[in-house]
């Protein structure tokens, strides 16, 4: 019998598991949130990843529950656990992803290095943070945001008000996280994968490039990281996998000060932008090893094919049309290009696909990266 | 709207082009043979390619139609052009696939290097050909043989004595073809795409190992192929995609003769066992140029990611189990290997998986291979 693999959850990164699951002879099921989600040539199942029968009855006969988002309700992945499902990353792991306070609270009982943070629960909680840095500091919601929604620079209390109202309600965790404004040279990336029974292979890690709050390239490895720094970025995601439990892929985005430290700003559990690359840039994609690991295979090789692999987010996609009316010009001006398009409708800031180059000339690399990216926009 | 792909035939080549599919955000519908098919992820119909009518259903809204195979009768394949169906390759270009007969006289008025052959209608023209050949040719069936069936090495005409009273039914067409045995050094095999409006690529000349009569082992490059030989190769192959009008993946099976000819052995207009190197080992695979090519999409670079590219089939699979069940090892033991499990029930010389290594040192991209290939045997 060919292993099966659940994934709860349509996006693109369900999608993207389904080449390697297809090259190593695993069976791929998608519960997907609707008829048209960005994975549902595997799409098993459309249905509410909130209601454990729904995803009591998808998780029936598969080797393992994972995921594409980390949004599945702890009473959900526990009644999995309940029913001998192995979920993974594990309901605990997932725990310290889902709230942005808890992964403060745990990073900072670990010993990794973090911002300063606060929890708020008052106006007056932000009031006295502010006033120890600066005046201007970070505020993100516990729960419920992600590609910068969720996040704002404040200088006074009054400019989260409607975040305080509405922490009664519950939607996004009992209080706010305060953290102090880092001043980074730029920001890293980080990605290991970890099987339940332990291995864990690193990535090199990577510069992100956001743009808005959203990333918008990557370059890996990240140029002049070697030595120190990409030590320091990979201990801190071996630790923060080992310590927490994680299973499957695990991405650290961190901050490269401009005083030379590296610290923790979020985690994901999931294949992450930040990897895109290495589905042609890697001897194991993200994809491929977040499969190996979650059914505790033996992990890949995680070298890269040329020095410099180079990913480009197509952001909101074409204004007019489809990515697919503009691949003729795109494929003829950049032939050594691959280019994805995760089947999603354009949208203004939508991640509708990438496009990763590769080459052992940086400079050449990202202009060849950027000008298939830019076939895409506009 | 998605571009789309209608491919008939579920086996393992209509299965290796779903990922570059995805990838590329192409919808794939796949006509499956039966409900078990290698390719079921992408089976959106189950039906026998014989029948217009199945065939003509399937096509309905799809921009082109494909193969996994070159079976598909002519009327049928007419039957879709005369519906104003995209079918590439062409009837017209894989008439020539289909018959052996017919493919060598074509390959003889275009001036193209092939063995000494002959057609049989009779037993008295092989005992012509025999005499004129030194008493030791080889016999093939015109249609129905692969993988070393319908070929047989004979020195009498009553060793196909059973060919020639099928011949007036019609099955293997209406002659046989006998050949000269060629003194050839090794095997090789040039793969080439070709687009409707004319663009072809290549990938490098390639070594093709066989055993059995089927393909064991492939190296690309072919090792010492570099100049004459690959100059050959590559043109022999253009000429042939641009003269018989192939659209997608020609592959042209290639003896390097003892005294440093090449000649064309089989054509096949499809991507190629001897290709599927290419999914791990170029940046653009024999799949999703086939893709490509067939849409008439600009196509892509044919570059390696190493020196040495090694792919070792999977013959027979486990004698005990599955591919699945071999995993662990194999993936402990060679963690830079790909591998790829077609979905197939394992079964005496079935092809049921491959294996590709890549590297610098080429004897040791081929232990590698060979050493995670062995996992899956005995």
């Amino acid at each position: 019998m060919a292993l099966t693999v659940g994934v709860i959850g349509g996006g693109q990164l369900a999608r993207m598991m389904v080449p390697p699951a297809v090259g190593l002879g695993l069976e791929i099921r998608v519960l997907a949130e609707n008829e048209g989600s960005s994975a549902r040539l595997a799409a098993t199942e459309v249905g509410d990843y909130h209601d454990a029968a729904t995803v009591l009855a998808f998780a029936r006969d598969v080797d393992v529950i994972t995921f594409d988002h980390e949004h599945v309700p702890q009473d959900v992945l526990q009644a999995l656990v309940d029913a001998g499902v192995s979920v993974q990353p594990s309901p605990s792991a997932l725990f310290v992803a889902q709230d942005k306070l808890v992964m403060r609270e745990r990073l900072t009982e670990l010993g990794l290095p973090v911002p300063d943070w606060a929890r708020l629960e008052t106006a007056a909680d932000l009031d006295a943070f502010l006033a120890d840095h600066g005046g201007r500091v970070v505020v993100k919601t516990a729960r419920g945001g992600y590609d910068g929604k969720g996040v704002r620079v404040v200088t006074s209390s009054g400019q989260v008000a409607d975040w305080f109202a509405g922490l009664s309600e519950g939607n996004t965790g009992g209080a706010l996280l305060a953290e102090e404004l880092v001043e980074f040279r730029r920001e890293l990336a980080q990605s290991v994968a970890r099987r339940p029974s332990g291995e864990i292979v690193a990535w090199p890690v990577v510069e992100s490039i956001q743009r808005d709050g959203v990333c918008a390239e990557v370059i890996a490895p990240a140029p002049g990281s070697a030595g120190r720094i990409a030590d320091m970025a990979e201990q801190i995601a071996r630790t923060v996998a080992s310590e927490l439990g994680v299973t499957g892929v695990l991405a650290v985005e961190l901050f490269e000060t401009t005083d030379d430290r590296v610290l923790i700003n979020e985690l994901a559990m999931r294949p992450h932008n930040t990897g895109h690359w290495s589905i042609d840039g890697s001897t194991t994609s993200q994809f491929e090893q977040h499969l190996r690991a979650v059914l505790d295979l033996p992990l890949g090789d995680t070298g890269l094919h040329d020095e410099w692999s180079v990913m480009v987010n197509v952001l909101g996609g074409p204004v007019t049309g489809t990515i697919a009316d503009r691949l003729p010009a795109a494929m003829a001006d950049q032939p050594s290009v691959k280019i994805h398009d995760y089947g999603k409708d354009p949208r203004p800031g939508r991640k509708v696909g990438h496009v990763t180059a590769g080459g052992d000339d940086l400079d050449e690399v990202v202009f060849r990266a950027r000008a298939a990216a830019e076939f895409f926009a506009g």
